[in-house]
């Protein structure tokens, strides 16, 4: 019998947890300092402080084994339509597999629809061909091109 | 000599005009319904009561030219990096290959890092080919892959 999942709200304590599952990815390696957790625990603050923010964590026995974010975002676009946002999603290494990430998007769709999102978005990588694949069997289109600049 | 622009944030007369810019384009114009204007009002309360949400107009001679909405996104990926999104961005018909389109990212960008966003994202439909080499031309990378669920 798999032990019991359970998805909640990421606490100030789960966020060295979730840094070690952001920077454990080809990607997330060289963009993450998992030994300096204070520009972490501010962001945390923030995240805490926006009520249009969830930060999500997913628990096997008391371990983190997925995270997300989900951002609540009003506009005017498609009559007024809220869009939910999904963000950061992670599943451990060892829970790769095991329908983890699906879990992972079905709860973020139910908590987007509980807020009246009529649309859900995310973008990912355009290597991560895996997690394309993911989504598309989820039902979700890749009908957009994702941008990026660094304002730094 | 141009007429002044003046970008700002939108206010609720504003709605039907921006919503006619919504409509002025060939993925809008389905999407829309500029003769029903509740939704959209009601998404701009919404719009206007969240702190991290920027409705913009753009106005030449008190005509509104342009619009976009800025969108400001913590969390705890790249080291606590602030993002701000940028979406449903136009520019009048009257008003392209005028640099107005340049002028409201450019104006964006500003804003977004005055609110301390070190990256500015956002997703434009893959069939907008004209967009994607306006982006690039601004510094973007098209990095990622957007991909959308109707959550009907």
């Amino acid at each position: 019998m798999p032990e019991e999942l359970t998805i909640d709200r990421a606490r100030s304590e789960d966020v060295p947890a979730i840094v070690v599952l952001l920077a454990d990815d080809p990607l997330g390696a060289s963009r993450e300092r998992p030994e300096d957790l204070a520009g972490y625990l501010r962001a945390f603050e923030a995240i805490e402080a926006d009520p249009h923010q969830y930060l999500a964590v997913a628990r096997r026995q008391g371990r983190i084994v997925g995270t997300f974010q989900l951002s609540i975002i009003p506009g005017l676009a498609r009559h007024g339509t809220t869009r939910a946002q999904l963000e950061a999603v992670r599943v451990h290494p060892d829970e790769r597999g095991t329908g983890l990430g699906t879990e992972l998007v079905l709860w973020a769709e139910h908590e987007a629809r509980r807020r009246g999102c009529a649309l859900l978005q995310l973008t990912s990588d355009a290597t991560r061909e895996g997690a394309h694949r993911f989504y598309e069997r989820l039902g979700y289109r890749a009908t957009h091109v994702g941008f990026k600049k660094d304002l730094g």
